[in-house]
């Protein structure tokens, strides 16, 4: 999960509106922003950690120069915490300077960084974006859209690109368009990002979606488009992009992300209806398909949780006996709505299981006399290899549990998910990756050892 | 506004207990946060600039030991944001040692600051509260009962203090009840804060509200009630509070925030009902009172507007074309909810009126074919006095502009505010202070000549 | 110990002057900096923790605005380190605003604090300075002269001050004059200073020292002089700035330093000499005596001890067995001047002995076959209370042992100091206090009990 | 310039070691600093920019765990000054994790670099260490010691070199020795280092220097060299390091430098004799060859400037009118030691020559009546290409003007410089490059081109 941004406009503080355009996309990761500009001349790049308006002021981004930039917003793993490995990631090479942006995972990176040392390309970090960055500097081709294409036979797994060069800006998506990229068009010239919500809010306007397999180039000629590796004959677009990441005002294959959630909140109830008072969504991605559930059996839809956004960023521990109640920190229920209701909390999702319990005992002690759950995705049972931070297959309640015991451990009067047809007719698309439900991955797995941590830098 | 926090528990980690109660009031302050605790021998303080998750870490929450313990969180005003003026507010006394927290605004500042220049008592800001804390440590009284009484005889304004002592903490309310302050039970002792809404992440329970003109003790021995100044006939709280700053789980005279929000909404719907397909909120804060408008009308109620929360703590300036849109990197529309829809929003005021006119457009250019704007409260047309960071009477537009004139300035087809009487039915109350509506504030104001900056402390 | 400067001079960038005359005063203290200026209407101030060069940026230097300033640089002392403790200390009074920047120590704090809180004033921290300021603000006196006056009727110790109000600089010196400050003259007005070796850096010339109990005023019509109170009969001057506060090159009652201690290391080698191959000092405040020494002896000088500046300011602990050797880690002898030699090794003084004993070994372990210790002012055996960060009695090496036992403690061939006649002659003037030698304090000692810690800030 | 350590050393916390010994080192660069340490499974680095005290501290050297340390302190040049050079350099090969530390310049960068391009090792940054870190990695050999071998063959220029690998230090210097490494033994290890001053402060014992060409491996087993490269015929130690570079107190070829600069002093006192009343060194290097000086000449030796240590490291830019005399920023005169008197001035080099002029005209201010300048070396006429940032030949003023227009220009009585014979016997050794005095380079220069600025990262 990261956030990707490109744009190639004359006239325009190609900078500043990609510092907007990362705060659009901040949601897609906060661990690191960094944004890289050219002139035509010279290369100009400010990274650091933490959320873009912390990373960015006046001062550092003023010599942001030049009509091409791109921009990235990354998201935290475990361990790899470090300027290091902000983006976007700046080298040199025998075709002049590269600046990347990477969103995705590979699933041989493993292979890759072995042929890579062996060639002698020494590697500074563990990160499978340096990985790329380096296969595109010695891939074969005669310009960057045969390397490109040339990387796209090699690379297996996910991967968004944005590419910087001197004079042009590059974008590319895997050939199964695992992770999202979309095209737009601003006054003055043309933008790539991560998703379509990013237009609004710089002028531009969303044209289409970088297609599986095809490579952009942003130039002072405007728009060009190859077809670099052949796309798969299954598109395998991620599908926790609409049940959970995607910003709900997004495009995703030409679909509002939002209208989509709406509608696996009404494929729920009628899966799985229930005889409620009120309908409450988890906020705040469990609310659309609240609505879309509430409105699909007339109950009343109302707030019934509040959560307080600044709790997030803290890394102060609780007292022990608060620790059992962290959720109780982030969530508050509002007793006037919830006192002597059947109520139903529709969630998104349930990975590990550890909110949905406390959330249920927090609405009953506020009054509920039932508590139904509602999840508007089947249960998530598989770990993703593909770029979402998803825990090991131990962590994951639906592994270890069958619906009923979760029903139990989560102290709800019952417990429904959507099944995989109703979530695959809401979402409707060519083809979606829904590997995390189903343990079909679209890809071949390397098996990964290189999880041993093998050096620290701080 | 300003967030206040007090509690006297033992066996407990009172420093972090107040940790978590301030991220509880983040929302009523975000320029600084202190928090003060004893031992009973020594005092300890921190504060900082910036959010609570900014200013505390576990190193420099680690030395705050104790029993008893006060915190604030401050609000920004133009001018004033400087470390200096972080609270609490820590002096030495004739006493012993007092540290101070206030939420609210004197109305006699200037007559009671140059009181204190002639005793001799100088001063190093220009904040009220470092007047209300010199005031106190040298009122008359033989204890600090005494000594709030008499600072209550002489102060004229809005107050809500916690005061910590050596051995004691101490909460008072202005006798007029102007700024909310309540009395929760933890399981080892008592706490004190501006809103109920700090009970539950804390495991406290919520007693009551502190009385006007009352002050409470807490201390080895309990809570312990003394009436200071007489309360006034009228009590004039802050109905502001329940329109826009209160948290909606908190409780306000006993009612819930949220409910009442509803209430405004419902009320609105009878006085000003309108044929549509959709009623939406401004989020957050105008979403309750669309849920009762809409429900109240029976017509759908779904999201239309996405907030960008990242948005907020930004100072970078947009380039000039994008400054004309600044509503629009805040909020981005749901096109798919809107498209060829007539739609109520729902905000709970207009102040400044620049806001309300770039989401009418906003909401049109997504599609919709009617936008009606629907206010929970009457047109706000004086300044406040008594701790509300309001404008000057030239930039409240309810001030220079009659509600057709507002409604065709912000491009509406139709424009509705609550009437006072609608308001009045919604909040209930014993008597509140509407003086942003009506003109007719609860207490004489100073002719302000204070205003001038006088030094500057970077 | 702390360094003060204020200046008024027209058509000057005042602030930046008195930046880099901060800078030639930062030997007198590195906890933190500050300076305050006047353009006539507003007072402007920054202040920080740490080194001028740390403090003070283009930023924040600019807006210092005016043709007045003063600025102060303040020593460590323990458990006081603290931004509340940065001076100037602003405040508003009922004659205006007032920075005042304090060099000294009261030795009737406790008196003075409980007058003050009696009366009302409170205090915000435990400093000498905070009560002088406030004493100055409630002082007797139509004008800022006479209230100089009456505060030097009420403060007993060692102070010397500069204050600026709106639209004057004021300098003025306790009647003793036991800390140094003196005026000069600039191309634009004047300046004030604590010791004269600001003047060159800064384009001024010294004119004179600022009197025992005299006030001066530097304002639009340029200097004006007032006796305060009337001097004691006997000057009390401080006499460990000549040994080892002051630069080499100020003027301290119009002598320079370094001659000053040139001549005590002739007369330590009229009193106490030997025969030797070499003389060498501790650097960087034993040289001048060294060669004094030498000379008077006709011994070559030479150096024997190289001293690493980058180690002062660490906070890292060494490894145990290198603990022992923490004199090591600072310096270094220079084998090949030292090998065969019979070496004098002269301090400027020995206050708790930690230094000399691991210097004498390190010279003996790098070939030295004699090693001669001689100390240039006699043996410090009381504490100072006049603001000189000095141990108290146990931890004075001089107080617990006798001449031979010091001797032998740090395994010189011989020691001597200098007497008290030797250092009266070298120094000569009107009269100083020495009382670090002789326990003859020339004011009367509160009974300090002040110095449990009642309160922590951080 | 940049100071270099290594340690290997069992039962001893070698990041602490390290910590001290770069302090000692600090005066070889300070820009940044880095430590890299190995427990033999992981590798832990902390680099940061500014002064070892400033990039450390408890709480980032705490986890540098294990037997095996390298460290850096890098100096600052120009344009560079970015945390992406810090050092060490550190890179996963195909051979495991390397980590680099580089003192020196290559002179052939931009073949390598080319040659590193077209293989396909792209680069992050415009360093030489980054050249040589990647050169390394990819070299022929089937151990370390015959891929630095290989590396020998093929860099061209000065480099002395640590690497840590997970099990093992390594240490390399040219096979010309342009500059200094030295060898020591530690009470439970070895160590490598720069310059021999390293070894007191962590008890440590100098053995003797590394060879050209030689190459020094630490391990379990002990210390183990082997020659890399044949040593070429004639060394060519970088002379400069005796003139003014290392420190006092370190051995280079076996002589105490400071013994080295005394003599320097003396041979300039036969070669250029003057009637004199005092003679005075430039602080801090001029002082060791003004004290010979002195003493070849009987004339007595004295200080006569002071040099303010605090502002070195301030970017505040002088007022105007006191642009003209930043060195009087700097130095201070002792005006009692100069009055009515001859002075010879002596210093260790003039470069740019804009010190020297302001300086004379200094102590001519203060009372001196004749001011002769003695330098203790030839005049620096041709820039260094070998790792010492000298200005270009426009800079250098011995390029520029004869000694008689360089006397005139800075205002001296009279001027002399050390010949190039007296500089040779006074340093003796076994073959110096003194390229910078007469314009003989060791080796072949390229022509430069890169130093075209291609990308900036903040």
């Amino acid at each position: 999960m990261c956030g990707l941004f490109g744009m190639y406009a004359k006239k325009t503080d190609v900078a500043r509106a990609t510092f907007f355009a990362l705060c659009a996309l901040q949601h897609r990761g906060q661990e690191s922003a960094g944004i890289t500009t050219s002139d035509g001349q010279l290369i100009y790049t400010h990274k650091g950690m933490g959320l873009i308006s912390q990373v960015f002021d006046e001062d550092n981004l003023r010599p942001l120069k030049g009509d091409l930039a791109i921009g990235q917003t990354r998201y935290s793993t475990t361990g790899s915490s470090h300027i290091l490995n902000a983006q976007p990631y700046l080298i040199d090479t025998q075709h002049g300077h590269l600046a990347v942006g990477h969103n995705g995972n590979l699933t041989n990176t493993l292979a890759l960084r072995s042929k890579l040392l062996e060639q002698g390309v020494d590697l500074v970090s563990s990160s499978d974006s340096e990985v790329i960055t380096h296969m595109l500097a010695i891939a074969n081709g005669s310009d960057w859209e045969g390397r490109l294409t040339d990387l796209m036979t090699k690379a297996i797994g996910a991967y968004s690109l944005v590419v910087l060069t001197q004079n042009a800006i590059f974008a590319a998506r895997d050939p199964m368009g695992l992770r999202p990229l979309c095209l737009g068009v601003s006054p003055t010239g043309h933008v790539i990002a991560s998703e379509s919500c990013v237009m609004g809010p710089i002028m531009a306007k969303y044209v289409r979606e970088v297609r599986p397999g095809e490579i952009i180039r942003l130039d002072k000629d405007g728009v060009h488009s190859t077809q670099g590796a052949k796309p798969k004959q299954l598109t395998a677009f991620c599908i926790f992009e609409y049940i959970y990441f995607a910003r709900p005002d997004s495009l995703l294959e030409d679909k509002m992300v939002h209208q989509v959630r709406q509608c696996l909140g009404e494929k729920l109830a009628q899966e799985a209806p229930v005889e409620a008072d009120l309908v409450i969504g988890v906020p705040k991605s469990g609310i659309p398909a609240a609505i879309g559930y509430a409105q699909g059996l007339s109950i009343p839809y109302g707030q019934g949780l509040i959560r307080n956004h600044y709790i997030g960023r803290t890394f102060i521990q609780p007292e022990e006996r608060l620790r059992r109640s962290k959720v109780r920190l982030k969530y508050s229920p509002l007793v006037s709505n919830l006192i002597g209701k059947r109520v139903v909390m529709v969630d998104d999702s349930v990975v590990r299981g550890n909110t949905a319990g406390p959330l249920v005992r927090l609405l009953r002690k506020a009054g509920a006399i039932e508590v139904h759950v509602r999840i508007s995705c089947p249960p998530v049972q598989h770990p993703c290899f593909m770029g979402v931070d998803m825990p090991t297959y131990q962590e994951l309640i639906a592994h270890r549990m069958s619906v009923p015991e979760i029903t139990s451990h989560i102290d709800a009067d019952s417990l429904a998910y959507l099944s995989h047809e109703g979530m695959s007719q809401a979402v409707g698309g060519k083809g979606s990756c829904s590997a995390c439900f189903t343990g079909k991955y679209p890809v071949q797995l390397e098996k990964r050892n290189y999880q041993k941590k093998e050096f620290e830098v701080t």
